[in-house]
């Protein structure tokens, strides 16, 4: 197999050539794609090194300080931290969340970080299949810590869960009236429950930590590998990343990595096909299936009717079933 | 269009015309099929009058009994009342849950009531669309409260709570210690969580309604339509039904139900086409699509590589993209 010119200096460590490697797998152009899987296939064998860690929080509640302050704090002990952005948002403005040395000012040019904002999606698989991507990029190129950041639109927690080995909600000391701003299902997706600025009003931060441990033991079923826990921290003057840091160790040794991973590639392997062969089907039929649709929701037929219609399977017949 | 033979009795109310449209909906005799959706077709316009309430709470909470109670309740008051059931285990054992003359000796002989176990399963759409479809028939012979009971296997809350237009947790007065029972998930379907067995410990009862409303509350977004709400009930001295159906009536005053019932049934409809293509698709395939799945496990190919060629699609060509 022919090796691609990136694949030896990014192997080497080499910011350039991962930087490079990821603008390749942005690219919408079809002959890049091939040459970035290309890529992608040759490296896969020396990523998976990394510790990943999914983010979320609504704005304000301070990603980027954490992010900073954790990043900072691993670097200094050796760590080789990546930071990655999910943010469907960014497909429509084109740009990324903030400019990366406002945001984290420190870390943006700390020779032991790499920090790349959200890569544009658009085909299949859409941002989270270029994120994902570029965390196999940076694992190969030897990072050993990868922040995975999102700012919460549409499915993005779910699919930063799915690609990451444990996901962190960041909260509010006034988390209590927050949680009610929390999305459906976050709590759910959630490892730890962090609540920063907890210096700003540490009784309210206690309250809140109280708070949280409670809706995560609620919402954690009996027998589960991990149990989710609410950390204080703050990120500003640097209290509680060591604990975090510890909790992130402790998860490690606790969980099943090997196995949840497996479980998130096979889950991600068989979304993209499922995708990709709707597209496939719907190609060129909008606007009978919208007629179709516009018949069911009218009564004039009734759903099964319409699907076989739709997928030319006659009704006196048994539907095909996979064997 | 010709008219089936059982419509006019069903639609004039006769149980027995509704009985023997539920077995034909839920034969899986190919010509059957045909016959059934040509009725449901013709029955649809007179169908939507019910209130369609779904019912779930693990065994041993009281459901048949709450049920028998409420359904009673109804039925003296002029109400006819339907019951069903979806237990996507029926579909193993091949029978309902447990014989309904025992579980509702009252109801099951009210003229008033028509209750149908568990419709089998196994078809496109499975158990829930049997469930749907039968539904449709209930509400085409005129019945106007259709009870939808889950025993809670698989995904059987999440298409219960997508079919009906209220759905109902029935939880006991220690729900403190039994929310970690319940499934992860459940507490967001909920749109009434109800204590049941109030009057065998009032105190816990009490407790039980506090935590469920909390739980409830950190779980409903700002802005939400309906405020979810937990309720005490004993079903064994008739305590609580009528402040539940009190719920239930201001409930159906402010929820918007036309629109809820049209998201459901676009739902349904697309669900059941993504199923029937994707069995389309992976028909005769299953031993490539587990090689691809193999290859990418171990890292042979990416997930992309895999995809495009299960889908014989060059990786130097733009997939196709819906229009």
């Amino acid at each position: 197999m022919p090796t691609h010119p990136l694949a030896a200096p990014l192997l080497a460590g080499q910011r350039r050539a991962l930087a490079r490697a990821i603008t390749l797998i942005e690219s919408t152009r079809p002959d890049h794609e091939a040459e970035a899987q290309a890529l992608l296939a040759e490296l896969g064998p020396h990523a998976g090194g990394a510790v990943r860690i999914g983010l979320t929080g609504v704005p304000g509640v301070g990603k980027s300080t954490f992010i900073e302050a954790l990043g900072l704090w691993l670097a200094e002990r050796g760590h080789r931290v990546a930071v990655l952005a999910v943010d469907p948002s960014s497909v429509r403005t084109g740009g990324s969340i903030m400019g990366d040395k406002t945001r984290m000012p420190g870390l943006s040019v700390h020779p032991g970080a790499f920090i790349r904002p959200s890569p544009s999606g658009g085909t299949l698989g859409g941002v989270a299949r270029r994120t994902r991507e570029a965390m196999t990029l940076c694992e190969a190129a030897g990072y050993d810590v990868v922040l995975v950041e999102t700012v919460g639109v549409g499915q993005s927690e779910t699919q930063v869960a799915g690609m990451t080995d444990l996901f962190v909600l960041l909260t509010l000391p006034n988390a209590g009236d927050e949680l009610q701003g929390i999305k459906r299902g976050i709590m759910e997706l959630c490892d730890l429950a962090v609540v920063n600025k907890a210096d700003t009003d540490p009784r309210a931060a206690n309250r809140a930590q109280s708070q949280l441990t409670a809706a995560l033991s609620l919402l954690t079923p009996h027998g589960a590998e991990w149990r989710p826990r609410a950390l204080q921290l703050s990120a500003l003057n640097g209290q509680g990343i060591e604990a975090f840091w510890e909790a992130v160790q402790e998860f490690r040794g606790t969980v099943d990595l090997p196995a949840r991973r497996r479980t998130q590639t096979a889950g991600w392997f068989d979304e993209l096909l499922r995708e990709a062969v709707w597209k496939t089907f719907v190609q060129g039929r909008s606007q009978v299936l919208g007629q179709r649709r516009s018949e069911v929701l009218a009564g004039q037929l009734t759903p099964v009717q319409a699907v076989r219609a739709l997928l030319d399977l006659p009704l006196d017949r048994p539907e095909p079933r996979p064997r």
